[in-house]
This record gives C-alpha cells, sequence and structure tokens, in this order.
C-alpha cells in the first residue's frame, strides 16, 4: 500500500549533520563535525539531586498532566533570570518548549504560508531550514561579514524579496562563531521596524561568552518590540531533556500555545519541575561557569592549532563565545571534497554547503571544538592541515 | 507590530476541554469532565528508583543528545511487550514520540494537505481533531453505535467523500467507551483495503480492560499492512513524562522520523531511560493491575450511582475498560445548556458537541471516572441525577 504523503514532504530531508554523526560513531574518528555539548560537563550529580526534589516535594503532580504554557514557578525564575541578563520579561511572555528546535518549529506552523519567504543569514543554522522546510518556506538570504548580517545587503533584499519575518543567530552563530556588532543591530532593528517585520533571535548560545564585551540581545534592544527571542537549557544544562522556552510579545505567545497545544499538548511535567528544583538550588549559575572555562580552554587549543597546522590560504574569525569556528578556504576549493580526504585521515568536520539555504558556500567548513579534548583537537587539527595544504 | 499570521491559523483553537479543567480546579467542584489519569496510582516510588537508575547506571549519556528514532533498548523492550499483546513488532517499526498527541500530530503533518478529509467516528477523540485541524484537514464522519463504527454508514461516507486516512479509536473509545466488535473490525479491514485507505489506530486505553474479552487491535488483525497503531505510557505509566510511540511499517516511520527531527530533533534522552529501567525491573507489568482494579471499582461506582439517580430517558453503554461512559440524553435536550445547571450545583462533565468533528450531538455527554474517589462519584452523579430529572 502507498503512503498518500502531503505536498509538504517532498521538503523534509534528513539532517546531513545527524547522518554524519552516526557514521562518526562507528568509525570512532576525531570528529570536529558534530553540534554536541561535551558530556563530561553535564551537571550529573546536581541534576540528579533536583531531580529527587521533583519527586520528594512534588509528588503525584510531577507526573500528571500540566498546562501548556509550561510550569509557572520555572518560568517565575526565567524572568528573574534572563531579566538579570537583559531579557525582560513577565511569565505571560514566555512558554516551555522541547528546546528551542521546537520553538522553530511552532513559529514556521504560526507564521509560514507556503512559498513565504524567510529573511535568513547566509550562512544559517540548518536546524532552523529543517523547521522551516515543512511549511513550505523559501528564503531570502543575506550575505555575513565578520560583524553579521550586511545591512547594505539585508535593505535591498527585504525591497526585492518582501519576507514574512527574519531569522537570526546573532550571537556566537551556529555555524560561524560570529557575533552581530552592536552597531548593525540597531540598524537591523531600525530597519526591520521601518518594514514592520518580525525578528526571530535565536539565542542558544549566549550564555557562553569567555572573551570580549557582551552586546544586548535583539530582544534587549527592541524592548522585546517585534521580536520573538527563543534559547534553550540543552547548552548550558543538558540537551537530552529537551528543554528550551520563547520569549515574545503575549499575542505570539498566545498563538505558540494553541499551536504547542495541538503538537504535544504541553511541556514535560517532570523535566519542568526538576529543572525549577535544579535553578532554584542555585545550581544553573554555579555551573555555566565551568562551561565557559572549558570551551575557552577547547577554543584556543583549536585557534592555536590552526595557527601552526592551516596553510595562510585558510581565513576564519576568532568566536568569543559559543561551540564553533568557521573557516573560509581558497577560492575555488570544495569542502565537501575536502571532507572526503578528511575522513580518509580519520577526522570530520562539516562542510559550509549545507548551512546556505539557496545553495553556495563550498568553500566554508565549520568546526566544532566542545566535544573533543586536548589531544584530539591537536590530533584532528594537525590532519586537517595536511588535507588542506595538499590541495 | 501586527503578527503575520500563516492561514492554518485560523484552524488553531484551544481545547474546550483543557479550559474547563483550569475553571474546576479553580472551583474545586466534582469534576466528571476531565480525562486525567488518578494520580494517587502514579507508581511515584518505583519510577524515582528508575530515574537513579538512569542516572547511576547511564551516567551523562542520559543527559546527552541522542537519535531521532528513539532508545534502541526501549524500542526493543517495547516490540516483546507489545507482541506479546498481539502488536508484533520489531524496532525499525517503532518511534517514540511525546505522547501520542505528538504521533497524531506528526501524522498529520506527512499525510494531510489543506481539504483532505480524514474519517474518523462520530464522536471521535477531540484531540485528534485539534492535531488534523492546523494542517486545514476536513473531516468524514461516520456514525457509531454500540459495537463501534456503523459498516454501512462507512461505505457510503468512503464513496462520498474519498477521505485520505481513517482514524480511529477502536478499543474503549474516548469518548464513547465504546469498542468496536471483531466482526466489525474484520468489515472494516476488508473496505479499507479495498480502498487502498490507510488505518490510524489511536489505543491508549487499551491496555486497561477489566471485563469481557480481549479484542484484537486493527494492527495484529492486519498483520501490521496499512495500519499506523499508536499508543501511550501515559494512562499505563504518568501522562506528565510525555512518552508515547508509533507502530508502523518502516516505510512509515521513515517519514515520520524526519517529521520529529524538523519538529524537536528527538524523544527525551532521560525520560526514555528512566522509562526503560522502569520497564526493565518489571515494574510496568506489575503495576497496571492495581490500575485496572482501581478504575473498574470507580466505573462500578459512577454505573451504580447512574441506575439509581439517572432518570430512565437517560441512555449509555457499560464500559468494559478505559476512563469514561458516555450518556445520551432525551432527544431535544442540550448538553450544553444542562453543563451550566449543573456547573451551578457543582458538578461538571463535558458536553457532547465538541466530540463531533462536523457539530451535532448536543443530546450525549461524556462523563470521566477514573480522577473522582466513591463518595465524590456517588454525590456528584446524584446531583446530576437531579439536573437531569428536572428537564
Amino acid at each position: 500500500m502507498k503512503l498518500p504523503l502531503a505536498r509538504r514532504t517532498r521538503r523534509m530531508r534528513r539532517s546531513t549533520i545527524r547522518e554524519i554523526l552516526k557514521l562518526m560513531a562507528r568509525q570512532g574518528i576525531i570528529s570536529f563535525a558534530g553540534g554536541l555539548p561535551s558530556p563530561d560537563l553535564f551537571p550529573l550529580k546536581h541534576f540528579a539531586t533536583a531531580m529527587q526534589d521533583a519527586f520528594r516535594i512534588d509528588g503525584a503532580s510531577a507526573l500528571q498532566y500540566d498546562v501548556t504554557e509550561g510550569y509557572l514557578p520555572l518560568k517565575e525564575f526565567l524572568c528573574g533570570w534572563l531579566s538579570k541578563r537583559g531579557v525582560r520579561c513577565r511569565p505571560e511572555n514566555l512558554l516551555l518548549t522541547n528546546g528551542s528546535q521546537q520553538a522553530l518549529d511552532l513559529i514556521g506552523k504560526i507564521l509560514i504560508d507556503p512559498g513565504d519567504r524567510v529573511l535568513v543569514e547566509d550562512p544559517t543554522y540548518l536546524g532552523a531550514i529543517q523547521a522551516f522546510d515543512p511549511y513550505e518556506a523559501r528564503y531570502a538570504t543575506v550575505p555575513m561579514d565578520d560583524e553579521g548580517m550586511r545591512i547594505a545587503d539585508l535593505q535591498t533584499v527585504i525591497r526585492a524579496q518582501r519576507p514574512k519575518f527574519a531569522y537570526l543567530v546573532p550571537t556566537f552563530q551556529n555555524p560561524s562563531g560570529i557575533t552581530m556588532t552592536l552597531s548593525r543591530r540597531r540598524q537591523l532593528l531600525d530597519i526591520l521596524h521601518q518594514k514592520n517585520l518580525y525578528a526571530l533571535e535565536d539565542d542558544p548560545y549566549g550564555f557562553l561568552r569567555w572573551s570580549g564585551e557582551k552586546v544586548p540581545s535583539l530582544y534587549e534592544l527592541a524592548g522585546g518590540k517585534g521580536v520573538i527571542y527563543t534559547s534553550t537549557f540543552s547548552k548550558i544544562l543538558s540537551p537530552g531533556i529537551r528543554l528550551g522556552f520563547v520569549v515574545a510579545e503575549p499575542d505570539v505567545i498566545a498563538s505558540l500555545v494553541l499551536a504547542k497545544q495541538a503538537a504535544d499538548l504541553q511541556p514535560n511535567t517532570l523535566i519542568q519541575r526538576a529543572v525549577y528544583h535544579y535553578c532554584k538550588r542555585g545550581y544553573l549559575d554555579q555551573h555555566i561557569p565551568f562551561i565557559i572555562e572549558a570551551y575557552k580552554k577547547r577554543a584556543e587549543w583549536m585557534l592555536e592549532a590552526m595557527e601552526c597546522s592551516f596553510p595562510s590560504t585558510v581565513e576564519w574569525v576568532r568566536p568569543e563565545g559559543g561551540m564553533f569556528i568557521w573557516c573560509r578556504l581558497k577560492k575555488g576549493l570544495s569542502a565537501t571534497r575536502l571532507f572526503k580526504e578528511a575522513v580518509k585521515q580519520n577526522v570530520a568536520f562539516v562542510a559550509g554547503t549545507v548551512f546556505h539555504a539557496n545553495g553556495g558556500g563550498d568553500d566554508t567548513l565549520r568546526l566544532n571544538f566542545t566535544n573533543s579534548n586536548e589531544k584530539q583537537i591537536r590530533e584532528g587539527v594537525q590532519r586537517l592541515g595536511k588535507v588542506f595544504a595538499r590541495t
């Protein structure tokens, strides 16, 4: 019997990265391909304690159905925690989701009609493309430089392509590691405001800064108006617990709540309770500096090794936080082809094409440094250097 | 700024039942309105132990990203467990989801094009309508009697309305409590097979039978061909942990995996590990008989009280399992109007209209007996009896 698939399924594809990860896991090679947080930095003991709190203190209510909007005490904690970081909000501005991936899916579901264009950075986050594709989105891409999205191009693209809303990862971007400067952020918001366009600000890495000065979020700069902000516990606690959140004006949240209710009724009751106890015990703030310190070291090892081993034709931007370093190869080289060479040398990265919503970018690649130790980083980069030098 | 909502959002509505539940919680009245499992039957201690196992045995991997398809050891356990219950499957037939609500959403996402008709029982499960509505489904409704969906009507409806697939809750249906007979199931499958139509079999209550003889699932009768089966841990363990599953042919699962990856990457790693340890310790099989025993008693108290207090014009079917009793009022009466009277007497139910995908059914209502104790059941039914008798 033939499954009578809906038209939108033509746009659903497996994540290239998840496929690479499966391959890597089997072969046991040095992988800079994933975007995995380091498991040795998961606060296993403290989260287990918080989970015990949930069973002991909340009892049966931790296992029962709960409201779609999310667990109020956790939302209240988050309001305080985020406000200290510039994202001023109240519980009615918040919805808990299954990681920020679900936030992207639900936002796509309430905003995208087939054929609508989403304005994105070029390159952009692959997971966002995956989330928007099933709603039959098209993309209006705006090039980036070291300071983030290029504003001159932004205006041209908006005029020519009339996007429905703008999606950005302005801080320690995945894949490029680049942080949009304050002046660019202001210009961006001015233009979007003029054109009546919402910004969707995806900020999974913003809490992981080890150098340079904090740049305010788009949400903060816009005073919450016209910006939908999303972040996650994935990079500061654990990705396996699938807990993220959206901050936005109450009417946006109201629409997302309807979409969430239809999609899976509500966020996980037990996980929300455990995360609440974890936060309330002060563990969240206690733990983040350890992650930052560890990732800073790994980034420095990688950058140092790159300086030593990579040919001078390879260019990159030093990230001030986050999980990725983005490289540009000598013009004319193909990262897709070099990937095959690299795998022969038992080292992997992600070729840049997958991050370009409308194609192109095969002279770029993404390196992840968070899930490898010093020895792997130095050895892997050296091998990559040889592969790059040979071409 | 105006949110540029997609067309599909016009079809998104709040669940009437979830709104009633919020109201009930505030007023503290006797509520037969919800569909909540009884929290005093949650295996709190045993699930806490299983969670400790996950932290102790699996360590950091319990908090890391994992594959979209679901945790293999849990899938292997489920295959054995389900096969003993007639649902024969292998891990490649299984996808773990956030409760069966997500299964309904993902199936809607891969199958429904705007305007497609879904064939449903009349009445049908409200959550399914909520899941399918955002994909702009229409509905082809087939009336039910005490033996389930009426087969003569089924043929007429298929011929006239050409549905895309059929959605059914054949066992202890929500809302009606009715179980489709074996002979009806066979006829249904024959017809669907002839017409090349998939059946989506939603089976959250099938494991909760206290009387009568087990009827094989549609999946079992069809040997897994042309049937997509979904169930959940919500009613046999806990709904707050949001874990359900789909069983289907591998090509169906492959499409659902793509949709799940776009929607929220993967099922919750930690919850899957904890549920695995819970099952492996034998707690699942140990615990279900307690739930069945308790619900049997509550159903009997309610039925007994109904015999005593309800006027002879009210009709109902005695359920052999599950969580609901469906009542039909004297022709011409409105359950929506009686609901208002009942709330004045501090007792609540759900008026039947919300379960009718194409309207109608205001002379019906749903009673839930799982989340009230004996005193509440006897007192609440007596009050209802007075309200019904007065009209």
